[in-house]
């Protein structure tokens, strides 16, 4: 079965009380339930992981070459400032998404800036958790078509 | 019945023949025809233009107030240079998706920022024409929420 | 009879819906109708235009040197970006004063330079429709020193 | 009676001597009188100054708010640099607006910022001496419409 | 029959009376005659358009597809801003030659800078009508060997 | 009783050892010591945490939110790069101090700015390890204020 | 006994009037008092001044060279443009400590970099007037440990 | 015996898979062993330690004050972003020395400059897993030398 | 006999050799036989020098004052980075035209710029060794126009 | 007789006490005696004025105007910040030389530009005192020529 | 039998008596004797040169290619700023190494980047003469394998 | 008896004949003639060079280290790009003079830098030929103090 991983970035955790204004009001677990469903729906298997630690979601990536089909990646913080994590990503060489639940190009400058996202095939950000589905969808397509 | 206006942005009236490698092959026919099926199937109606005049986008913009519930743009060239279309978007107060067929983040420097953007809900880039698909699609959650 | 053609750039004729709480409450046509009598008590004739075309401003400049006196022009999102704007304004050799409605010094850093004032005599910015009042009797003082 | 303080920044007392080709042949004297006259034809009491010492200039931008209405400022060459008139000009709450001889977004590169418009409502600049008095006559306006 | 367009963008239908003294006293009429002329005697038939509007030179950059063997641009403004035309040279896969009456490397800083020469063949500025001709013999060269 | 956790960022482990006339001979046991006296007279329970990990920082002030009153943060070489410490902050909306025991505004330049700060307080640099008494006593303050 | 001179800058001399929800409420004779009363109880003669001239600034700090002990400086607008008083700071040679009463590195861009720091030996920023007291007891600590 | 700590930053557990073309075929098992054999010719005792977390490196970098005579560091992607890192390297005080399998300042612009290599001695880049070895001698030198 | 001074700078005697695929296949001696041919063909005499040296072009510049009418130079390498190759070429007061045989301007970033260039009259870029023999026609026309 | 007004800038009156190892151990009054005793010797009159005061410096320069032939500044710390200072130089149509005690072009980054410096005629820096006398000497040659 | 370049910059022939505390005391004829010795250890016959002149090492390099099999530069204080020398070693497609006795990237802003080092495939720095040595090792084993 | 090398750079053996408004009338020959006559009253025997090669100047001034007492120079051209010649300057330790003929700090952008002057003790600029002697005299005093 067609395997794909969601990596969640530092601070996602608290997503459902951490600014709801900006972030909506719906938490990490609730986002992965449907991820999962939406993939049995299409066919996938959704796996998820959130991590604070750059490592962490790097040690991932790499596993992932083992076992998974493509990647869901949203770095949070960490898609402005890490090469290390725009590396990994590249070197797996499985298609990657990135998504932001806010319109990151819209914010802080230093938050207009993705060093991430170059080595991604596509990126989606603006939708919130919404978002998270968008690419699911089009994973299940990308892998249909070049599978 | 919910209506759709979708802009395409200078150049975009060549694709299929410009850059195949890089926009892909389908053309903007093929592209507006599976807009308008998918909007019909989601109860949405889809209208479609494509300007190379940054004046006409920005009227037919200003148009969309009278008869339109969102907008679908794909600014193209014009994402990276043009106050104007953004102000436009801005003026106008309906839910705005920006929509990019390749992932401007992870091309020439030039291409890595948008102007427009700012004035959107949300970014969607790098995976061709079922972009404008998934944004309409968005569209008609983000219309069904709000509406 | 000495003749003043006004400029409206981009976006402007959607002046009084349009971000009422920055931009003010006035449409622009109570805005061309005050300019016209404010123009028949200076003994100006005002003839006024506003689009959100580049070429069709920078076409009724050139025009401008058959009839025109003066210009007055307020090149909105084109004010930070257009070379050619500028450039048509330098052309003519008429007296031209660039009119804001807002105080663009204060607001977004892209907005706070003027490609095209370098080209004209002065700027008026932040005194919302009263602004282009303010630089019509300019004209006439210019237009009867000079004349 | 409603009052105005009319403030003139480093140099400006040179008026009539300094660069003449490029600041006008009219002294400061005759403007302030100028000023003056055009005030009370206005039913305002104008009062001016003109100093070297930015601290003088602070100084009365704070007294003003026992006795102005309104404030009209040339900082001249303090508009570029001076982050404490800025802040006096913002903390008396007076509406101000600031008038340059010269367009200075026409100018040396040094001089085509001003840190000083950001705490004003609006800005006239390019008018040679006849600015001030588009200035005064626009703040008779605004306080005849706020107050 | 070889076929050659030949674009002159914005402010050009002024030339001869426009600054002279920087683009010399000959009319575009008067250059696009000679460069017809030359054309002829090189075996090349030339069109012409001069526009003010980008988006009427993009259109004419498309349609040179069914018709034209090179393109030689002169973006005047546009040169220094425009992505989108830039887009248009590149997409349609003609030789393109930009042309510019003055040495825009030797001219105002935002003049140093050519958006659109990375999607031409070659650059010649600085000599004045002649330039057009010195474009025109090189594509009869260029058409000749590729051809 | 009210409690106060206290963050020490990477190398702060080494600290009498590295570099002592920069930084001091006191080690961070002594420091963490005083601390919790100083705290202690406070009324404040003290917790302290040393980590090398900016994901083990992250996770700390997350769970901050489950039992402390206000956060002491010394993000040492993260101040000027994590984005993603700057989010755990201003998530976890308790009170935020940012310390650092030299005045990081006259070093390399690099250690001039600081991404931490902004989503902080207030900010005290130069004082040694006094500092960081200085802002627990402020702390006390704060809590004892809006508490 | 030993002497401390607290000199605040520009504008604060409106303390508790202007925007008092970014400064507060409490007025400058306040703080000056509380300075006074806590420089006794700590055995320190505390003596104020606050200019809004730059000069004055500068001759008192070479003044208290022949009478104080150590500096506290709030330099206001001057903080982000005085080489002069930076270079006075640094002239006399004495323990000195700047304050600023709200956090400048979280505000506008150009209250981000502190020119007068570089000289001072610590920075406290984000307390409000207790930063003034803040100081205070550091520099007793300081000149007790030095002294 | 002396001894040296080998450090490998992220995503160099690849080594032999990723971008072979770019970082060669040899993996970082065989480079290891490569540099414990090359060490113990040359009187070495060599230790290594791949991580893909910054803080684990480190803790790596502290402890090896325990043990270590020197250092080499390829830090990879956090070569160009980590001011932990560094402060870690030059809090030591052991010799170390960066290595990069490529030439990284002949790459994307982003990796040409490195915030590491200012703590360390000296770097090799370029020259593949040879670069370890070469790293390595030289270390052998400088032991020699200053021991 | 008119006079025309041809000068190659740096790498330039490497051509047909070095990159073929960007520099073509001509060497320089067939380029230099050309330019003397259609010299003697427009009536000018043409001597030719190639230096790797910048002094050795300065020295031939300033030589050309006592023989030649006109220069043609192709800086190579020195064109980005030389001041005194720039000042010699404004220093002689002979008309002088820059070529060079890529499109500088759609090359590397430190290729795009001349300092060069402002001290000619006319830049040709792209057109390879006939880049040259148009500098040569133009050159004939200045001088028959001018002379 | 001619007559010379020699101005020093803020901090100059600590001269000889402040950082004697850069500026040297002579105070500013001996200076002064110095030159006027070479004005002397030269046949001019010299004035000297020190002042922490921008607007002291200006209305000094603008006094000059009445009397003096020449002005010789070290506007110290206002070198690189006031615009006002180098309009009143500008203004006042004087020959006017500027003097550095140290060489400003060899020290921190932000005293390595001089805004004063572009209204003047030369500029001396890094000969201590000495600067001031070699600056009088030339001087007396400037107005013995042009007298 | 295989031969080597080495080529020494600007200022390097004052070895052991420039700033030996930077450089080392090590005079050039002594490094030049030691890369023979080594040379010959490997089986290289190896040629130096030093020049202050950037022609003449270009010029070397040239020549090279008629019977050098790789090039070993230190290109000093060109390193910085010279594309000309950079184009020479590009162009004859020999192996090259860049060889630096200082550890550049940790010196001064204007020494941190190398516009000779896109051309090279390895840079060596900080290891004083010893690099010279390492290079040559490693041009051994790049010549052996590839040769 | 004492010796003092004069250095003059690329270009200016054409004084007297190039852009004489700007560098004056006077020729080299005179100059240095002068620089001659002046020294032989100060005790000074002076020799001059001048060359457009960089690598001559840096040869002349690593011989004047076994002849001469001081340098003075003035870099033309290479002021602003050569790292070599400041190294030059630096490595012979000998008191050296910056001199240029113009105020470079009141000319074109590219020429208010001087890479060089950091390696020197002082500059004098804008003051013609009379500079060269205003660095002898200096020169004089600074070797018969330290001498």
């Amino acid at each position: 079965m067609t395997k794909v991983l969601v990596l969640h970035g530092p601070n996602l955790n608290l997503l459902g009380e951490r600014e709801p204004e900006l972030y909506g009001s719906e938490g990490l677990e609730s986002i992965d339930r449907r991820l999962k469903e939406e993939g049995e729906s299409l066919g996938l298997e959704v796996r998820t992981l959130q991590s604070n630690h750059e490592g962490v979601l790097i040690d991932a990536i790499h596993e992932a070459r083992g076992w998974a089909d493509a990647l869901i990646v949203n770095p949070a913080g960490l898609t402005h400032t890490s090469v290390a994590l725009r590396d990994a990503i590249a070197a797996v060489l499985l298609p990657a998404i990135e998504v932001h639940l806010t319109n990151i190009f819209g914010r802080e400058k230093f938050r207009r800036k993705s060093i991430t996202a170059g080595a991604c095939r596509g990126v989606i950000a603006g939708f919130g958790p919404e978002g998270y589905l968008m690419a699911l969808r089009s994973v299940a397509k990308i892998l249909h078509v070049e599978g």
